[in-house]
């Protein structure tokens, strides 16, 4: 998986268990594409410090994932669902309420993962 | 939901993230039912330690539920599967090829959540 996306779904998951400061550099790098030396200069802080700091976000949302396994539980669950979606469209029930309702459950299983 | 029920798939979700000697004691109340006695003997602590602790633990088990809800969306998910399983038995495909297909991946779910 690239990097970034890695990074953004350890955040999506887990980023609530950092602390404000945390999640404010972190998605200032990740999700606002800033540089070290911008973010740096906004928190009047070394590039170091900015360095040191998200790779001790990285390494605390990787340990996070390593104990709790949300990431690849969503995953499997969602590669389920889209199974089911399959399984709906390309069957005998195909256009059918049947089909609509099983939509509508995967849907909601979707929703509920994210 | 009874509190012991509540314990143990708090517990379930997130002991991992407890120290061992947290998780030690926690699993010697919830789930061995010994007494609080019967523990500070055991680890050579006071009574009022082992409550300490117990009561502790407890609401760092609910401090993670509250920052990333994995019971909430377990449970959510599960009624999803149940229903899922209902339409597979109770409609015009039950006993075909396709409702097993259905059940095998409602099981792969409930699998996956647990």
């Amino acid at each position: 998986m690239e990097k970034i996306v890695k990074q953004g779904l350890l955040y999506d998951f887990y980023g609530e268990l950092l602390t404000e400061h945390q999640r404010n550099i972190f998605e200032d790098a990740v999700y606002n594409d800033m540089s070290l030396t911008e973010i740096a200069d906004e928190y009047g802080i070394s590039k170091q410090g900015v360095h040191d700091l998200i790779k001790r976000c990285n390494k605390i949302l990787e340990d996070y994932e390593d104990k709790l396994h949300m990431i690849r539980r969503y995953e499997s669950i969602r590669e389920d669902v889209h199974e089911l979606t399959r399984l709906s469209k390309n069957s005998e029930i195909s256009g059918t309420d049947l089909s609509v309702q099983l939509d509508g459950i995967a849907n909601k299983i979707l929703e509920e993962l994210s």
